[in-house]
């Protein structure tokens, strides 16, 4: 058996999310069937992370196991030439260990959330941010932010759907960009960490918007976090926004 | 009679351009169906550069008569609720002298012209961007650029539909700007002139493209230009990397 890694792409708009349902158009179902048309029997991908309904990834990985032997390259055009037309994309792959495993092994998930401001509405890429009228203030949203790094319970940022056996997490880093384009400002948060709750990233950007309006003060945000009550989340920013970017393992996989 | 300036942006992708045609679905066509919504009777819009099939716009000039006063936001409001769910939004509109011309009052025309270099295909963005796989030359694109610069007969860069009395044109400007984003790196192509003939930039930006895969020199440009010959243009661009940026008057219209 060869196993193969594979570092995909997708536009989660028109998706169910990643996880493979009856019925419903997901992301890896979609996957799935491109690998029976081009390996000639079924064999499941497994990801590193599950993303919702609307959420994209620049960086998701999966691995893949087939009895024969492929060149990466001839098998990547091969997944590629099945799947169209649907919006994903596999931008590299390659033959790895049989103990590589693209969740277990991961050892660290890189998100970036996405925020347009402009005042009307986005014409070219309203499903690729979410948009918002008015300026935030970014310095009052970072100062909120650095209150959420290290090893934390995370209660209040957690979906009452997470399926997590622990609610404890270590938040490695949270970083804001900011750039204006032709059409207005843009700002990017990307946050780190070994793994995330269920709609971890969303509540967080939820809740830091609500400063960036403020509405909330930073030192709200600590007092929300001790909390471990879901209550004091902020409105979960959607999923249109959020980017699951890059997963990193012991050895670097894809260049 | 009051006349009104709307700035507009708009996704070109399913348009068929923006020029109003009977049984097709064209910006200018969607633009007059809102207007009549909005005000009750028929008043046609009047664009300062038409828009093949495809290329975008991110600030499109038009101009607009109607009989009652509307409060500029009010009206702006009006039709974007109307235009829905079309990928076209009016950015701003202004009340103006009745001597403006959206077309004949122009004194310059910007538009950028959108690369993307990666390797696989465009995942978020197919429409938006002329995606090539392979890294291009720009320090030669450059130096071939600067040979259109100022006063020329551009027949070589002029489509055989072009309906201008003369091919003499002054190109002000071609500035090149390129960034990296997360997923490959992006090459923006600006020009700038009083007007352009059809095709113009298309045909430019296709022919500086041999330049960058070393398949002309930039001494080529300016032999192709001299030469007054159609022949002599390399393959035109694909309209989806086209964006009308800005129009420019004798006083700034929109802030």
């Amino acid at each position: 058996m060869n196993r193969y890694a594979l570092k995909i792409e997708y536009d989660g708009t028109h998706f169910h999310g990643w996880q493979k349902q009856k019925n419903l158009i997901t992301v890896q179902g979609s996957i799935n069937s491109a690998v029976e048309k081009t390996i000639g029997n079924r064999s499941d991908v497994v990801g590193a992370g599950r993303t919702d309904t609307g959420v994209h990834a620049i960086g998701q990985v999966a691995h893949l196991d087939i009895k024969s032997s492929w060149p990466p390259k001839k098998l990547e055009n091969a997944i590629n030439y099945h799947i169209k037309p649907n919006a994903i994309n596999i931008n590299d792959v390659k033959l790895v260990d049989e103990n590589f495993h693209a969740r277990f092994s991961a050892i660290k998930r890189y998100y970036v959330y996405r925020i347009f401001i402009k005042q009307s509405s986005l014409t070219f890429d309203k499903n690729l941010f979410w948009r918002i009228r008015r300026p935030l203030n970014i310095d009052k949203m970072k100062e909120a932010a650095s209150h959420l790094i290290g090893t934390h319970d995370f209660t209040t940022f957690r979906s009452s759907m997470c399926q997590s056996h622990s609610p404890i997490k270590t938040l490695d880093k949270i970083q804001f960009s900011t750039w204006k384009n032709d059409r207005g400002t843009i700002i990017e948060i990307q946050l780190e960490a070994r793994s995330f709750l269920h709609n971890q990233v969303r509540s967080i950007v939820g809740t830091l918007h609500k400063v960036g309006e403020q509405k909330l003060t930073p030192a709200d945000i600590k007092i929300a976090l001790l909390s471990r009550n879901r209550q004091n989340c902020g409105p979960v920013a959607p999923p249109r926004g959020l980017y699951l970017k890059k997963i990193d393992y012991k050895t670097d996989l894809f260049t």
